[in-house]
């Protein structure tokens, strides 16, 4: 892997796992994360066990599925589990039976409005089965009776997650999170494990990083609360910024979604870059939340998390159904979504408060940081050297800096580094 | 009386109480006291003697008024007090004398851009007569001789005022003021007493108060310093949100009138009622004021009072005027206004501070809050639901949840119920 | 001198001086300063050595010029020192050489967009020598050889600058600071000196000055580096408002510009100044500074100094340029900088918290301030004291009233003193 076709190699990731029948638990959860940790060796996968209590949950048996059809009078399988795994409702119960058109409705999931597209549903607390189909293929079935079978089984079983732990020189810690439970679809939710795995690896070629980097891989929503039942005390203390990772594969736009307040290093951070890097892109508020960021910013949690995405879950058409798949997502657009994020990494690493080291504007002309001669305009390519200075006073950090004088920070670095290494500026 | 036909009741109320000539003090106030007392036996009519000081002013002598006309030389009463009370000065000196024309207009006051209107004028503080009449009255006075009466006298006295105490479970205390001073118009003022007897009845209905409700109804600008030197320390302490009740009998429009800096719980609400209620509401700033929020919201004083009118003092043609009628106001205009504070009085019934029993998203699923099927948009009836949970962390109160997630509050009291019962959130 | 034809008089100043061949140090400075004194006598010329080191600058030497020219071969004078001073590089070092066009080249500076306008260029810090001239004298020098000669000389010597103390009642001072060290030019920099000169005799002219005042002219930058350095402890002990004053004398339009944060009492009051006699003026940031506030807000020392200019330094197209001359400013223009700062300095000696003697209003009416009769609309005239008065919180100064009350301060100040006298407030 290099990093120059690092869209290929994610897509390529994505096109291997995609097949995988995923859910909440289960074998297809644990053959995606041994694929992971062939990637990436410090990946941790940990599990929980069935009746395992997490705050106000408790974690279920696992569901392993075996085969799943309808057959009509012909004994014809006119819809089949094997074809595509979203046409059974997730954890759905055994079912061997003879059903009529009508009985058989009450059991069929199909999206009216989008009539070629297999929904997802599932019903992970509440014993059922059922089939998922498209309005179309629904629209086929005669009346008559069909052949419906569900070879499930519930058994105690295991919740896997996965842990990353990348140690920097500081035991404060940045938190990413990604999730891994969802069957044959991309954007959401492939994108989002593959791209945390992409920078993962990144993350482990950083020199000297400042930080430490919790990284972790965990069902949506049942596996961010074990996961914050289990270590809440120690992310309060430790972790000072932190992304979500989810929905950041397609290439349509670029997709901001806050913390609660939306007052977080890291809500100022995905500003930032996507302001500077993406100015189009779309600002969602608290009230449009659906994903991790709901545990991880509940009342009383409240880490700084925000969202980096590329087309938002529950914002685009295909979300949750069979059209999420290869090719509503690209390289570009996985690669896109990793830049904005390895760039919000960089300001954390880059993010110090500033303090001048003299009084009033230093002389730069004699450090050869400034124009000799005073031409009128001359001092124009010093300008933004000089803006950064005038607010070196101790409690703006880089960040507060770059938004002050309207720069992107990254072209900010450069500069700090020679006035650092000039004494003119230290980092506090 | 039903609360059902509230808005003719207090329409008839006000229809009674119309013809009695009230004045900063008097006779017509007690006249119109005395009728309150009928509806609300707790009313206790209270009075202060003249010469009695409060803070910067003096209780002045009571005005008598017996009889006041001008009188043609043909001995034709062609003004006279017996046809409107608005017709005199209040608080005018005796006079006996014949007058040229030209004498007289010194002592007359009419309104030469709403020439059918009788204005009205009072002068409390300083002595002297002199009559109102139309503009159309006035331009027929002929010149000659004209014989003045105003049979009028002043004596020790009181000023009345009406105090009613609602006790709740708490000792901290709602405000609510209107007044009783203003001759025969009825938007200001007949509509303000009339409307807060009529809230005054209804809150003695609420069963369990939470709070302890004081109500006066006092002179307005006197009467209100009065009260404020009789129990300022007293009214500090305990009063956490009031209403200055006025101008609020016509269906024109809704309006706000904030406290001194805008910022009281009585403005927070004041505000969510009417956005949800009447969105076109005018929103006037504290420089428009003009009643006793003058005095409760006075520098040291400082009491949380802010203003829901319908129509405005001063910013209506007939304010002031003859032309405030009953044919201004109107049953579905008192009605309007009545409730538009009742739903603010629920709102500080109402307005506590939630918190989440649980770490992260209580399961509402198997409480039969939530959908147990997770299919595309399964969730939205839950949402409003999950969004205030998202809030309840023990900082927001419910008033600032529902601004926060741009909800009508009083659609959040049975979810509220719902979620206290269901112990996922609790009362702090 | 008068106050009545102060332009004129500032106008004749600016006259007399511009001619002087200023720079950073030397004998044109002393003569400059030299005149003014003769204005105002408590002006004190100071002075430090070549070698003085202020923060992280040192004094260089003093640079005396003698002749400056460029000959033809006919032995013409064609670019001569002596016809405009701008004409040689400040700082230039001596030169006596025959040079052809492309070697002298090298040496010339000129604006190809303004072509008729000689540039002002300076080398304060590295040696070189260099002319300057308009774009269409040197596209009239052919090929050939040329004789430059500089007669210049460096020399240990001082660098001067003055300073003027006002006493007031309090030690608390109003610092207001303006630059001399450049050559012919007006607006910049003629402008500014003359300004606080005329500024300066006129703060000497209030009675019972509430503040001290303490104005210094010094060179730009360099000169508020080294006053800086020797006086940072007591001007952050004692100024809490203060003016840095330059290019304030065309009157074209007005222009503010803030102090690093933009939040000091100076902004304010340059703000409320502009806002009332100057609405359309412009507003620039701080990312647009590039006078001395760079030094006295730099961090660490943050001086409140904010700037009212006319047209703004680097944003006419005569700036620093031969066509900055005495056609650019006018009487007018420099008095209406003038006024501007005069008002701003009579809201800083007005600008009191205030405080009411008494609860609720006060009854105004008894003291001849309120009518007595009460009409509709009779109160308008009293609004804006009632207005003031009901923020006499002791929490508000004047300026923020005036502010709240959408009034220009001085408005106020005569009602502030009728309602100080009558004791219905009182000053803190």
């Amino acid at each position: 892997m290099t990093e120059k076709n690092i869209g290929n190699v994610m897509y390529g990731w994505a096109k291997d796992l995609f097949p995988i029948n995923r859910s909440l638990m289960g074998a297809g959860v644990r053959e995606t994360f041994n694929y992971f940790k062939n990637i990436i060796p410090e990946l941790e996968i940990k599990s929980v066990s069935t009746g395992y209590k997490a705050f106000d949950w408790t974690v279920p048996e696992e569901w392993e599925i075996e085969e799943a059809y309808i057959e009509n009078k012909d004994g014809e399988r006119i819809i089949d589990f094997k074809t595509n795994n979203l046409h059974v409702v997730g954890y759905s119960e055994p079912v061997d039976e003879w059903l009529n058109l009508d009985e058989l409705e009450n059991h069929l999931y199909s999206l009216p409005e989008q009539p070629d597209a297999i929904p997802y549903v599932t019903s992970y607390y509440k014993k059922r089965w059922g089939f998922c189909l498209s309005e179309n293929q629904r629209r086929k079935l005669e009346p008559g009776d069909y052949h419906v079978v569900v070879k499930s089984s519930f058994k105690e079983g295991v919740l896997n997650y996965g842990e990353i732990i990348l140690p920097g020189k500081s035991s404060k810690e940045v938190f990413l999170s990604s999730y891994v439970c969802h069957p044959s679809m991309a954007n959401n939710e492939l994108s989002g494990p593959v791209v945390t795995i992409a920078l993962t690896n990144w993350i482990r070629t950083l020199q000297d990083r400042n930080y430490t980097y919790r990284i972790v891989l965990i069902p949506e929503t049942l596996g961010s609360i074990i996961y914050l039942s289990k270590h809440l005390e120690e992310l309060k203390e430790k972790v000072f910024a932190g992304f979500n990772i989810t929905c950041i594969g397609d290439d349509r736009c670029y997709s901001y979604l806050p913390s609660r307040e939306g007052n977080t290093l890291s809500d100022q951070i995905a500003l930032h870059v996507l302001q500077h890097t993406a100015p189009n892109f779309k600002k969602y508020t608290w009230l449009d939340r659906g994903s991790d960021e709901r545990q991880y910013c509940a009342p009383g949690v409240d880490l700084p998390m925000a969202t980096i995405m590329r087309s938002k879950y529950g914002e685009y058409p295909e979300y949750h159904t069979s059209d999420d798949n290869l090719d509503l997502i690209s390289p570009e657009g996985l690669e896109g979504g990793l830049n904005a994020l390895k760039k919000a990494i960089e300001v954390i690493e880059h993010n110090a408060v500033l303090k001048s080291t003299v009084y009033c504007e230093p002389q730069l002309g004699k450090r050869g940081l400034y124009p000799t001669v005073s031409v009128k305009g001359s001092a124009n390519e010093a300008r933004r050297m000089m803006n950064l200075i005038s607010y070196c006073d101790g409690e703006h950090s880089l960040l507060q800096i770059a938004n002050k004088i309207n720069a992107p920070i990254w072209d900010l670095y450069a500069i700090v580094d020679k006035l650092v290494e000039n004494k003119v500026i230290k980092v506090l």
